[in-house]
Formats: C-alpha cells, sequence, structure tokens
C-alpha cells in the first residue's frame, strides 16, 4: 500500500538469488574480484561502448563521486534548481568535489539548451566567476519526466561547445529506458553523457549503483576518490553480484516497465476521477496529482502512504507495485471523490 | 585457502538468513525502519548503556564519521602511526573531520599511557598547534594484539584529563571480546570509550558495520553529516538487519572465537617449526610469522594466500577457517621447512 | 580616468600615514598587539554594542570566514543569486563553510522579505533538503542599491522566525551609511545582524577589513578559522592600525560620501544625455548606464575605463575620484551622445 | 629587547618607502599590475630560471598552497616531524590540499635522504596506503639548521625517483642563503626544488611571500586556488612592491645577514657563560640555548621577550637586532650566570 517511493521497496528475487550465490568461497576484497571484472565487460556490451564500471551503495554516492571527476573544487555544476543533487544530498555534491552547483529553472525537473545556452553565454571569464565545468542531468527526473535522446543532444551539444562535461543521474534510468523503448547506448553516450550515475536499487536491488565511465580518462582517480570518502567496500563482489543480475536477461527493464505500467494506469484512471489533475505526463514511475485534501486524507487513513503537501500528492510505483493495489487505491480515491 | 584478510570471507549463514528474511514487505528508508529501530534496543542491552547505533557499510565510514563527530577542522586526533585510520583509508578521516592524525609509536598497534601522556603534556598552547581533541585506538590491532580493560581505562584516563574523546576502532572488537572473555561494556564505555566503531564485516557480515555513541551528545548533527557522506542507505533494513542477526544468541562472539582459535593454533603449531618465529602473542585472529623465504613461496605456490614482505607472513583466519585447511598450511609449511 | 572598480584606487592618505606609523618597535605577533586590542573597544564604541573585530586582509576572507561561523557543512545560505560570495569568490563560501549557497532572486541586489518567507516556508524537513541556517544580504549591493533599515529589519524578521543566522556582506558598508545617514548600529546590529564582513579596501585602506560579530557567541572558534585559512598575519597590527585610521574621526563616512557624491553626479548628468538611462536609483557609488555603443567605445578609446556589457556601463566611483575626471566623463559622453 | 620571533618586528624602510611609492594612481585589481608582472622579470632573474611568481599576504597561505599544487586529496607530503607545515599551521596543508602530512624524524628539522629513502621504499602500493606525492623541506628550519646545496640535492634525488615534487618551506630563505653564500638558484631549482614558498615577512616585509614555481606547470590552476581561498588581494600592487623591494639591490640579504650575525654574536657570546650550553650550529638567526632558570627569570624580569621551555631559551634575531640590545642580553645573562 506504500506509495511513497520506490525505495522503500524490497529487494526483486532475481537479485536476491545473486547476492546468496556469491557467498561462495573467499574472493579479493575491495573490487579485486570476478563478479566486479565481469562487470566491465557486460556493461560495454550493454551499452555497446567501452566503459569503466564502478560500484557503490547509493545514488548521493554515485553522483557525488561521479562529479568529482569532472569538477575541480574551483568548479560549477549546472542543473535543474529542484535536482537530487543540488537539494535532496545534504551538499554531498559539494563535500566530494569542492564544486559549486548552479541552478537553472525547467518544467518537470527537464532544463532545456536555451536556458544553458543563455546561462554560458552570459558567463563572464573573470577570475572568481563559477567556472562552468560539468552539466547534470536527471533521467527520469524526480518528477518522472523522461529526456528524449534529442533532448539530452541538445544539452550537451552546447555543454560541449563550452568544454563541459556531461552528468547524467540515472537513479531512474531504467524507467527512463523502458519507456522510450531505446538503446542504453542512445540516450547516453551517443547523446553525449560522459559519466553516468546508473540507478538499481530503487528499481529491485538491495543497495546497488555504479558510475559509468564512457569517456575513461574521467576515471583515472577515481578508485582514490571512492577510498578516500569509505564507498570502495571489503565484500564489492556482492554489489557487483546486484549489477550484474539486475541487467542480466533483461531484469532491469522488465521491472521498470512494470512499475512504469503501474503509474501510467494509476495516472489514467484518477485522471477520470472529478476533481483530481494530473500533472504532466506520466512517462515514468511517479504520478503527480492534484486532488482534493479530503481525498488525500482518506486515502491516507486507509492506510495508502505517499507523500503530499498543498493538494498535490506524488504517487511513486516500483517494479513490485501489486496491480490490486493499484485497483483499490482508485477505488479509494473514487469513494473520497463521490463523499466530496 | 586464502589467509590474506578476513574480508575475503563470504558471509555466515545466520546473517544471510536475516537479509533474506528482512525482504518482506516495503518499509520507510533511510533508516527510519523497525530493523534499524531495534538495533538501539539490542545494543543498549548488549552493552549496558544507553547507546546511538548508527549502521553505516563498512569500517572507514564508520571510522571516518565517528571521527568527525569527536574532532573539529583544527583538530588532531592522536593514534598509532600505523593505524588503519592513519595509513590505510586514503585520507578519509582528515576528510570528514578536517582534523589531524597524529602519530604516535608503539607495539603491535598499541600505544601507551606514557607516550600519549608525554605527547600532551609537552603540547604548547600557541594558536596554530595541533589542538588535540581525540584519540583513537584499535581493538583488536591491526596486528591482532587486544588491550585489556585496564590498559584502555589507563588511556582514556590520559586522555579525559585534557578533555580528549576516546574512539574505540572496533574493527575486530568480537576478536578482542573473544579474547578477553569480559562484557562488551568492560572494554568499551567502563573503560572510557565515548564513541565505537563496531565492525562485522570481517566477522561474518555482507557490509555493515555501526558507529556506537555512548557519549550520545556526539550523536546530535550524526544523520546530516552521513547524508552528506552518501553513507545513508534507502534500503537501511538490509544493513540493520544484519548487525542484529550478528549480535543475536552470540554469532558474533562464536564467529571470533572460532577465528581466534585457528590463528591460536597456526601460531602455536607453526612456531614448532624450525625457521619459523611468531611475532608477539596470538591474542585475536592474526598471525605474524618470520618464515624462511622458501617456506614463503612454497605456501603461495601451493595455493594458499597471505600476505608476505621481507621474510614476514600475515596470516588472518576468519569465522569460516576451515580447521583442514589448517592442518593443510601446517602441514605444507613444514614440508617446506625440512626441505630447507 | 578609472572608473572600473573602487579597488583599483591606491591608499588614502590617513591610512597610508597609520601603517607608517604603526611601524615603531616590535609588537607581539597574530594580532595580539595593541591596535588590534584597541580595535575592539573602537568599534563597539561606534556601533554602540559590545563586538568581537577580526582583522582579515580582504573581503572574501571575511565572508567566508564569517559565513563559517554560522552555517555547519550540511547547512545552506540563502542570499541573492547574483551575489558576490555566490558568484564571485570561487566557490570560497562553499571551501570555508562546507555550507551551499542558495539563490534567491532579487531586484538590484536587494532580496526581499516575501521571497525569503517563501523559500523558508516551503521547506521540507526532511534529511538531505537543504538546512537553511543563514541569510547573506550586501549593503550597499553590487550594483550600488541600498537597504533600509527597515528592509534590514523585515529580513531578519523573517530568518529569525526560523532559527536563520543574518550575515551582511558590508564590502561597501561605508557608502551605503553615508547614503543613509543613519547609525553604525542602525544598520546593523538593530535590525538584526548578527555578523558583518566590515569593508575597507574598496573605501580607501590597503588591504583591511574585519569580521565583526554582534552575536559574539559566533566568534568561538573564530582564531581557529582564521589561521586554519591562512589569514591570521604575523604583524596583525598594519592591518588594525589601517582599520583604526579608517574610522576615526570619520574617514570612512568622509571618503564614502565623496565617492557617492561623485557617482550622484555622473547619474544625473549622464541622464540627461539623449540615449543614456540610468538604472535604478544611484544610492551609493555605482551607476549603471544604458549607453550607446558608440558612447561607450568613445570612452573607452578616450582612455576611461569602466566594465561594459551589452549596451550596459558600470561606473564606479571611489574616495578620491576626481571632479574633474567627472566633468571630463560627462563632456566625453556628450560628444559621443552628439556624434550619433 | 624583543628576541621572541621575527615576526615581532616592524617594516624595513626600503619596503615602507616601496608601500608608498605604489600609492600612485590606479592600478588594476587582483593581481593584473605593473609591480606584479614585474615581479615574473624580477624573479627569474634573480633565480636564473623562468618563474611564475604568485604573490600571497604570510607563510601559512604559501606553504598550502603550494602544496595544494603537487598533491592530491588522496596524496601524502613527507616532512620533518615538527615542521611549521605539521605542527603550526591549524591544518592548513591539509584544509587547502586534502593530503596528509606524513612526519619524519630528524635532527634539527633536517629530515636525511635515508629515513626519506627507508619510508619510501617500504611503501606498500595498496590502495588506502598513503599516496606519497611530495616532500617539504625548510630551509632554514625552525631552529635555525640550514641544509647546503648537496643536502636538498640528495633528498630531491630520492623523491623524485619516486616520482614526488619538492617543496621548500622558505620563509627563512634570505637567512639560509646569506649564511651559505650560494646563489638563490642553487639552493632551489638546481638542487631539485619545484616550488618554493618564498618568505619576506620576518625578514622586513609587512605581509608578503611568493608562491615561485620553478616547475611552472605547478601553477596551472594556482589562480583559482588562491582565489577560493580568499588570498587574492584587491590591491596586489602592495603586496608584490613590497617583494620588489625586498629583493632589489640585495636588500634581502643584507637584512638576512644581520640577522644572523646578530644571532651568532648571541651564541659565540653566550657559549663563554658558565651554565649556558648552546645547541647546535647558530646557522640563520635563531639561537637555541640550555641556560640556567635564574638566569632566564632574570632575563625576562629585565624586559627581554623570548620563548623558553624546560630550561631551553629560543633566541630570534631580525633584521633590525641593535648591536647593543644583544650586548646588553648578554651582560644581563653574565650577570645572572654569575648570581648563581
Amino acid at each position: 500500500l506504500d506509495f511513497s517511493s520506490d525505495n522503500v521497496t524490497g529487494v526483486a528475487p532475481e537479485i536476491m538469488e545473486a547476492i546468496a550465490r556469491a557467498n561462495t568461497g573467499s574472493a579479493s576484497s575491495y573490487g579485486a574480484d570476478a563478479w566486479t571484472a565481469r562487470l566491465q565487460t557486460q556493461f560495454s556490451t550493454l551499452f555497446e561502448h567501452a566503459v569503466v564500471v564502478a560500484p557503490v551503495i547509493n545514488g548521493t554516492a554515485a553522483n557525488a563521486l561521479a562529479l568529482s571527476t569532472c569538477t575541480p573544487p574551483w568548479g560549477a555544476v549546472v542543473c535543474y534548481a529542484g535536482a537530487h543533487i543540488n537539494g535532496a544530498e545534504s551538499n554531498a555534491p559539494e563535500f566530494f568535489s569542492g564544486g559549486k552547483m548552479v541552478p537553472l529553472p525547467g518544467e518537470r525537473g527537464k532544463i532545456t539548451p536555451e536556458s544553458l545556452d543563455a546561462l554560458l553565454g552570459s558567463a563572464v571569464p573573470i577570475l572568481g566567476r563559477p567556472v562552468h565545468t560539468a552539466i547534470s542531468i536527471s533521467q527520469a527526473t524526480d518528477v518522472g519526466a523522461v529526456y528524449s535522446p534529442a533532448e539530452v543532444a541538445a544539452l550537451s551539444h552546447v555543454a560541449k561547445n563550452c568544454n563541459l562535461t556531461v552528468h547524467m543521474d540515472g537513479a531512474r534510468l531504467a524507467n527512463a529506458i523502458a519507456h522510450l523503448r531505446c538503446a542504453p547506448g542512445d540516450i547516453t553516450w551517443r547523446a553525449g553523457v560522459d559519466v553516468l550515475s546508473f540507478g538499481s536499487t530503487k528499481n529491485g536491488a538491495l543497495a546497488a549503483e555504479a558510475v559509468v565511465f564512457f569517456n575513461t580518462a574521467l576515471a583515472k582517480d577515481f578508485e582514490h576518490r571512492r577510498k578516500r570518502s569509505g564507498h570502495t567496500l571489503p565484500k564489492m563482489r556482492f554489489v557487483s553480484a546486484q549489477l550484474e543480475a539486475y541487467v542480466k536477461d533483461g531484469v532491469w527493464l522488465r521491472n521498470a516497465a512494470h512499475a512504469n505500467a503501474a503509474a501510467s494506469r494509476l495516472g489514467r484512471e484518477l485522471a477520470d476521477i472529478p476533481g483530481v489533475v494530473i500533472k504532466g505526463s506520466v512517462d515514468a514511475n511517479i504520478v503527480f496529482a492534484e486532488m482534493p485534501s479530503r481525498m488525500i486524507e482518506g486515502l491516507h487513513a486507509a492506510g495508502f502512504g505517499f507523500f503530499a503537501m498543498h493538494g498535490w500528492a506524488r504517487l511513486v510505483t516500483s517494479f513490485n507495485t501489486n496491480d490490486e493495489v493499484v485497483a483499490l487505491f482508485i477505488e479509494t480515491a473514487k469513494h473520497f471523490g463521490q463523499a466530496q
């Protein structure tokens, strides 16, 4: 009954099994194991590009470490004002890189080439002014919108004209790709992405994300950076095993498609209820709905978990969202809609 | 056949089962779950003291975060010169706290009240000079020596006379307690320890350590510090579940006793081989042995994994070290001893 | 002929004499001298409030150090988007404090209680989100606007309702006070300011600013912070002597009034030239003028130094701006205006 | 009467005049002025090597900034245990670079190639262990000993074999060179020094030091580093003017020779007093003398300022130490020696 986030879920069975299976014999610590080695090949194949894959345990670590490889302490990272890196990570990106986050406005978590171009174009190269060194975009965004490959490419184009590195926060990359039905390479390096925070925790893993370097030169000092921040696990194989199982046999896209479908249905059926307005299109696994306060209270009272403020409800579905629970949610919402 | 470290092992069955068992339903993220809540009570009971327990995923994170709560950016942490925090964590303690590590000499990883007293007594309170704010001691030490409660208390006494906080790096605390056969409280807060890095990964967990605050005032900003460093897990329940299972029913001490016994036997039987000298007493699960180089090479060639340099071998046993493997190691060592 | 900034000027004679006069005998180093001691009394009298005054050598140091006393590494400082601390100090505030700068929009460098209230009111107290711990306002602003005491008080009121500390960047405080003709206390602590960056370099000093603590509890660790950042001068007396002479006998306000009058005249007379539009009122010593590009080019060619972009010119006057040079500037501008 | 330090003195007349002389007209701020430009040529000539010279205001800033150019956040700087950077700068080097200071023992502030070689030779290239990236040596040392060019070259040789950068803390470089009577290049780049903290404050400047890059590639990001730490002065010309006057016409070496001679005389004549033992040779401007406590107390009571502890007195002479004051000190010391 919990639609409050996709990180309140448990672990997908394929991944839990992979963890159990990895518990065999001894393995070199700190990432010098066979599981982590295999990831390099597996992800290079997946993305159709030679990559360096560095497992970490959550999205904040992935983002902060990734950004530290592409911005110096006097640098500036351009991102959506409400991006996770700017508003939900307790200054971790600043801590790891020393750089400043420079917020841009946007619609539904997406920044535009126009506003990026305007920012970079008006930058004055005077000592002390922000030295823009990277952009960071979230795919899907925190409110569930998805960039098309063309949109990412357009942003990358502007960024690279000014020698900025392109980072993608892919905490919900699977949801975006399941929506786009494109190749993983299409929405990443082919669209100009240099380094990716590849998420899996929100979509079925226990605790596993990866920094994926398409521009492998950026990975040069990564081992030192990860160790220094306490993110190099002694028994790293158990993180790598999660990532391996996540990507294998399409588990990641299947899980994401399930979550997306549930969100889509929620959005569609809620929209039919008088008094409910769905904000934006439901691309990924998040629905923003304007609801009468009586409906919000009623749903909360009925035991449904979700975040709501000022008449807006955020509903997040996940890889294991139950169809019947969705139906029950709709039914309950209708009930409180009628009651009004 | 791997004696290279206790972090090359897999996961103890009780802990793997606990992880699987925790995979049920949804749970609030970032530590606001029932598993983490239960830890507070469980550890307070275990230590016979009201504590705050904050789970993290490895020892570097535990140490660096713990130290950041007891030393300001202009502070100095006194520790053994070869302590893990000073020589094996890529400057993580400096990164998290801003403080400086001030090394003291010592025997087998242990510092003495005399050298601590001499250091603090000769400190000149001039602006710019190191402001000693904490000591950090390792229990057991990196070479497997164990402080007695009286030894810890004597160090704490000197430290607290100068208003220093006492941190214990307990990456191998279980091995120390299994050796001492004392109550957990005896070797920690009763001996003056304010904050503890409580290890479990080396002794059977997948990835779980905890910062345990006996001086709970130090925990005040911990949530912010942990989040900012990327160490707050979305699905924290799976870390807490490991710690819960680790401590429950004495698993931790049974595992440690097994590892200690294997090391003790290794030390005892190696000592009988001509040409082998055991360095120090074997208190915990680490044996340092001076060996003929032919013996080292022979053992390596036979497939045994262990670290060796300049004629010294470091052998680390673990919770699942096999008796027959120990016997085989001894036999092989004897073989190459005779060959000499 | 240089209107490019007030920091391209030399040193006021009273201050240069004070430096020379301080060159007598030996004096304790690092601020333990008589000059620095006298500052405490002098500034407490000046502000009609017991203060702690800590000299530093420039505004970036003053701001970054001041902010580090009122925001923890996970904190956030709210400021105008284009504030000097946010856009002209190479991330120094982030470096010294660890905190994040949170930009607000505004007119002419001033933020409003309404936008501050909206920001703080919409803040969600979820771990990871920005923890707003301070506001920083510039008096006068970088474009020469001046907050009234009532405006500062209104911002402080909103800030303190949410337990935020109030910092004032007073790099041009003298210009603001000369404009307001109020007591120094009126625009600082009486209006809710806790800590002030007190500038003098732009208004006649060689290299001298001070962090002035009205809330003296914030000064607790200042000595350590200043030393750690390399801002504790061995021969501090020469900085303190500048500040003493700057404030003595009204030098600071006389200098600022002179600069303000020159800017006022520039603004008034430029406004009469066809094709020139003055942006905003000219409160302090900065004039923003929209000018025909031919006029800008002509003035530059005639040897006048000033910053111009996209048809806007920024003209900054100073304590020693020459009346005849102002007249010549106007005359030259008129000439190129007519030429058009 | 003050022998407590060479930073309690005032400013040499040539330098004070240069400051006054620089107070003419306007000059571009932040180092884009003619004085700073001239320094580049002047120092390149002085050192017989193309250098980049970056003025700062004190030795802590020079050292911390210099070290930040040659060690990454996971690096380690090897230095004498009691070096100023390790024990008298409130963790500034760690703050600016992120790196760790690794202390070596030594005699009179000097480290040896043997101990450096032993340290580097025993370093294990395991992730997490200190990555030694630089050495830092003090010339003259904090206790007044001077490295010969051959000694510096020998240390550089060991350092460079392991790809370490060589930093020299030259807060008292003039005293060292006045003692050695060698060319400035001989004791710096010809002996392998890559980057130098060039001091002048202790030897007559008001507040002026410089980071001098012999390896100019290290200077790449210096402007950003200096700005970010608040060490880029608006009116930089007044710092550069000090350095220019300091080096011009041999002022620096004349001042240093005077200070050295005074120290030498102090040492020589004190050594003749029964009960007084001079520690080490008096190379530079510092004398360490073991004295009867009655003598120390008597000298203090007579108004002489100097640091003393445990029967040891540290006497520091300077560019303006008065011959008669030296004579009076000796006389007074003799008086209290006889009294005993």
